[in-house]
């Protein structure tokens, strides 16, 4: 292969790097009004009226927006549940709540309305427990009651299973609220259109579900909605709900004024106002027989929700499928709920619901490995995944199992079992600090499998010149998703990358191709992209043939269509004017629908994904032991991901989500005070910095898989989730403490729990 | 049919009426620059030097460019011959050539900009008569000489043709130069992208050719440039070649000071600038037997091509093909010239070579029957194709030829042979005032016929809530075309037309449809849209099966999917969702080839167009004997279009076309003194206003085309031929006097020639 697996810089780098690529927040259009919202003041209160007058009559304001104003459904969700207000009507539930909106010429004279509006609210109590949510006398938040939703797995006899088991442990685990921390916040222009329609312009994940909502909250029908999306300043699953909400709230003001209209927020707002990673409550309880197998696993999980239900459905589905890890446990009873609370709500995050099982559970394998006088590789050994197991949801596992061959590399690469024993063995030693080694692993469902239909679309656009477009919806978040589609139009029809433009994504041009979610977008465009590129391929083979000959494997390669048996090649440009003359189609439409996956509520069984991804982490770490400080030393980062279709981008993966997992294992938290935010700034809520990142050694295992495009599966995800509970295990390591509460910050570490504030 | 055939309200109407559709000019973008065209002091001179020094240093400038500032080509062209320079470099050639271009941030500055570039010119001696341009003593325009092409069309013997001849006539008709007259003169805006192409948004007519001239001119590849269509003011072919010229002004000036530049000429600088429609002359000799039979025709003609040569070669082919009419004629031999003058370079105009030769066959058919003594009707019956014919190309006439269904229908309609005759006898009595009827018939082949490629293609989208959007390059310059296409939409899938948009044209989004001249552009689009909504229709009947069971002919109509067998119906949006979870697509390429068509350069014989529409016209106009004066008192105009997809739109059409025709018959005139045009505003160049234009009575008549999209052929261009050739035959009715001139002004119909100016 010619671009397939080459280190391939990226195609948006020059604009990005030359300052021409556009944001949001760099559109300016004349006549363009600002967007400002006036939130809440409580976190959960009853509205007893909003009196807007005094905003109104201000000179330069332009519109000032209540909930009445809304012409469609004030009640909008991205996944099952819709109850998430553009603007609060009857009830606030969250600081991030909306009471009004306002447009005027400048921001200035925006902020200064929003002071004028005049809201009286009743407080009502709070809650911000995800399991006291549940609890009979905790406060409503929504009418229906605070379980968003729960999802179980049941596989074997549990009880029979725990009667089996020779040692047991149950553990309680705690995760915190994390930030998505994108560098760009929240950023849209609205644009009235001539035929009553609105387009929206901004940095949305996912503008088709954004278009779905407007089309709700605007009671316009699709075709007169286009939503197109600038580049995306990082968005971490983070742009999506709230991007619809601030989209949907920027429309609405532009159809009021027939303006346009831009809405960015300040990262104050954006911190106030976005949906956030669930906080988690696991309590795990695992038998083990005397000879290191699982025999089996009872867990129950609280997800904090927050004040709207969002993606909680899936998140939590997602983690009570994977809940056990990569390993053979014949008794499963897995239960996960979802709680409403009067925190921010919780949504998509990458990872969507692993990293906090992967915590606890991978803190739980390594404690068992203790318990039973092992070491945690060789425990984890005894029970990985082999190729043909059955997973928790009573799935044979597709394909190659590589869980092995990944741990095993981790392993060799670390010297991991060496330093673990030398690192133990110090434990007991006097030095302040002291260091150690720790190992996680994980398996991960690639793409959506059973939580919706998996789809993706494209088109490709052959010119005359022999250059080529590409119109896909597969978004570009920074993860370097056009990179890897223009690998795959260029390997298929041999053009050199120069020759390939991937296409700014728009609902009214490219073709829906599902959300770009879930690790899911190099493997559904690389075979939407396949079936577009075959089509063009079939018409520009019957042509070349008479220019080199018939065969049955032509060869496209730089720019030139070979016939590999006369060894005679043309210039595609001239195959491509023939077309031309001929009137042959070299526009195509490409499509991809994934394998079949379903699942079965009621039984807690089912083919969840088509296919997996496998990965281990090693950790090696410096505790001081006098100030809790933990410092990463190096960490070994190992993923299986099928093909890597530009390694140095698989890399670029690894590198980062090292970072994030480190961040969500020692550092970050989004705090509340009685359900307030307390960090809503950088300065506050912190993130690693390149100073805390380590070294970190990425390994690419291939396992080419049948159903991706050249193989290629999925790593932005898998590579956030193994960082933390390796790290983890490293501090027990080193310190011979167990860490059971993220972040791992000074006070977990040197005392096993936080400190109230 | 629910939507086809049936008169429905233009798309664009509420965009248009409301002043929200958005027009170039109207485009502002912040840190614009202004772009102004620095133009010849004379119509033909050597380029001494250029100096921009003064201007360049002028406060507010950002750019002065000269030819050597073009990185590509500066010879560019829309057909065969490219010889049209964006900046002058050795020499001008017409009053509309530019010198060099500013940008400025403003029009003042630019404006003051424009009159510091210093430029000393050789003048040289001009040629302003076609004829005369190839006399072997004419000044040299081109390095190549003064022809353009040359074109033939030979059918039998014409000499033997000659012989067989009872009469034989032999006339001069010589027609005017045309302006346009687009209400909105040319206006593009030019953005530089960030991986260094250009958007260049603007009113051009055939945007993919924008885009290959600008590929040239910038030397930039097509995937780097971006067209996209605004509303188009109006264009009867006039924003072709000018628009690509502006657009490659503008672009060069944007990626040079890499800001968004736009150019809008003044009226008196299009009017300069453009291209017009040819001015012939045309030397028409016929043979005819005393029974009124048609037994040879011979004919020169000569097109001023202007200063360069545009669409002369397919504009001419178009004339030597139909040269002779719908009239059987054993013995032809046609030739048709275009030269390069000074003039104004002409080009494509609405009728394209049509008109002209319209203009001199139907005179001289009507003098023709004056002399064999029998009325103009009769006289064209006895000789008008039937179906089956041979045209002078040597084609069998594909398919039922209507056109004498069609002049039955007028004659009927007009009473003409009684008006004939009452106004024939009244010639010589002594009134001031008099009138008379004429009649006019036309043959014209559909679309492009062996000049190029001929396909068009599509993209069409259907959303889960029922709505649709469709992509297609076929232009809308005011003619209604997105109106038709969303009825062929609205039919194809049952959609009531709320639930379609016809997208913007862009030539990254939408596939290259060729582009839309040759009245070609219902009868592409439609097959295009048929093709995408039979593959969309394919899925959906799979799926409709399960809620409405198995049909033959599912009848797609209000929304709804009906089995006619079981009388079961199912919303579409039902379908759709159901489709979408199936995980099929509903985003569909549409692509259409048009039947085979050819050209025998060599021999003049060739089956030129795959389909023929026929017209015939009649006028009635009042004479004013003294002043010279004609009014139009009253036009049928009856058109054969296969089927009339929007009779409204059809009859919008031929009220259009017969006020151009007037236009072009007895008022238009683009003038020159030693080759500066004089007529540079609507002041001076006088076309028809709404008092000018008589009562129209359109007579649509129905022949459905095989190959036509529910039999639609085309009525564009057809309804804008035969009005001035009608009218002639009017005035020799009333006066007895023939008209072999166009305009017919005053001088014309008093003294049977213009005066000199």
């Amino acid at each position: 292969m010619k671009v397939i697996g080459k280190n391939i810089p990226r195609v948006d780098a020059l604009g990005k790097v030359t300052g021409r690529a556009v944001y949001a927040d760099d559109i300016k259009i004349p006549g363009m009004l600002y967007g400002k919202v006036v939130r809440t003041k409580y976190p959960h209160a009853r509205i007893l009226s909003v009196d807007v007058s005094k905003a109104k009559a201000l000179p330069g304001v332009y519109a000032v927006l209540t909930a009445k104003d809304i012409p469609g459904s004030n009640r909008v969700g991205v996944a099952i549940t819709k109850d998430q207000p553009i603007i609060a009507d009857d009830k606030v539930r969250y600081m991030g709540d909306a009471v009004a909106l306002i447009a005027a010429r400048d921001m200035k004279t925006a902020e200064k309305a929003a002071r004028l509006v005049e809201v009286q609210y009743e407080p009502l109590p709070v809650v911000v427990d995800q399991e006291e949510a549940l609890s009979p006398n905790a406060p409503k938040i929504h009418e229906k009651g605070n379980l968003i939703c729960h999802h179980k797995v049941r596989k074997g006899n549990i009880e029979h299973g725990f009667k089996e088991a020779d040692i047991i442990v149950e553990r309680l685990f705690k995760t915190q609220m994390i930030e998505h921390s994108y560098i760009e916040p929240e950023s849209v222009v609205a644009e009235p259109l001539e035929d009553g329609g609105v387009r929206v312009t901004g940095c949305m994940q996912n503008i088709y579900t954004t278009r779905r909502v407007l089309s709700a909250v605007l009671n316009l029908p699709l075709h007169k909605i286009e939503c197109v999306q600038t580049h995306i300043g990082g968005s971490f699953g983070g742009k999506d709900d709230s991007m619809n909400i601030i989209a949907s709230r920027a429309a609405l003001l532009a159809l009021k004024t027939n303006r346009p209209v831009k809405i960015t927020y300040t990262r104050e707002e954006s911190m106030i106002d976005s949906y956030k990673r669930h906080p988690y409550k696991l309590y795990y309880k695992i038998g083990l027989k005397k000879d290191g197998s699982i025999c089996a696993m009872e867990i129950k999980i609280f997800a904090n929700g927050g004040a709207y239900a969002s993606m909680s459905e899936f998140v939590t589905w997602r983690s009570v499928v994977q809940a056990t890890g990569p390993y053979r446990v014949p008794n499963v009873s897995t239960d996960i709920y979802a709680a409403y609370t009067n925190l921010n709500y919780t949504g998509a995050m990458r990872g969507f619901g692993s990293p906090q099982i992967i915590l606890a559970n991978e803190t739980l394998m390594d404690e068992c490995a203790q318990l039973l006088g092992i070491d945690p590789y060789t425990f984890r050994k005894k029970n990985l995944f082999v190729t043909g197991d059955t997973t928790a949801t009573g799935q044979v596992l597709p394909g190659y199992v590589s869980i092995n061959d990944v741990v095993d590399a981790v392993v060799r690469a670390s010297d991991y079992l060496n330093k673990w024993r030398m690192y133990k063995e110090r434990q007991g030693e006097p030095a302040v600090k002291k260091r150690g080694i720790g190992l996680a692993c994980s398996y991960r469902g690639v793409s959506l499998g059973a939580e919706g239909a998996d789809f993706g679309s494209c088109v490709v656009n052959l010119q005359e010149d022999g250059t080529a477009t590409l119109s896909i919806g597969i978004t570009d978040m920074g993860q370097g998703a056009r990179t890897a589609q223009a690998q795959f139009v260029s390997e298929l029809l041999g053009l050199t990358l120069d020759r390939i433009k991937v296409l700014e994504i728009n609902t009214s041009r490219s073709p829906d191709s599902g959300p770009t979610v879930a690790s899911r977008g190099t493997l559904i465009a690389g075979n939407a992209i396949k079936d577009a590129c075959s089509k063009i391929r079939k018409t520009l083979e019957r042509v070349a043939t008479d220019f080199v000959g018939a065969s049955q494997e032509f060869v496209f390669e730089d720019n030139m269509i070979i016939n590999p048996g006369t060894k005679e090649s043309v210039p595609i440009e001239r195959v491509i004017r023939e077309c031309v003359k001929r009137k042959l189609p070299l526009s195509e439409a490409g499509f991809y629908a994934a394998p079949y996956t379903n699942w079965h509520e009621e039984e807690g069984q089912g083919l969840a994904y088509f296919t997996y991804v496998y990965g281990a982490n090693i950790a090696e770490v410096e505790v001081d032991t006098e100030t809790g400080k933990v410092e990463v030393l190096k960490v070994w980062s190992a993923h299986e991901v099928g093909r890597a279709i530009n390694p140095e981008g698989v890399k670029g993966q690894i590198y980062g989500g090292v970072a994030m997992g480190l961040g969500l294992g020692l550092i970050e938290e989004f705090e509340f005070k009685d359900a307030v935010p307390q960090t809503i700034n950088f300065d506050e809520y912190l993130i690693p910095t390149s100073m805390d990142v380590p070294e970190v050694v990425p390994i690419i295992v291939e396992n080419p898989d049948p159903v991706g495009p050249f193989g290629a599966k999925s790593v932005g995800e898998p590579a956030n989730e193994l960082a933390a509970p390796a790290i983890l295990n490293a501090i027990f390591n080193a310190t011979g403490k167990r860490i059971t509460e993220t972040p791992a910050n000074l006070e977990v570490v040197l005392l096993g729990k936080k400190l109230k504030k």
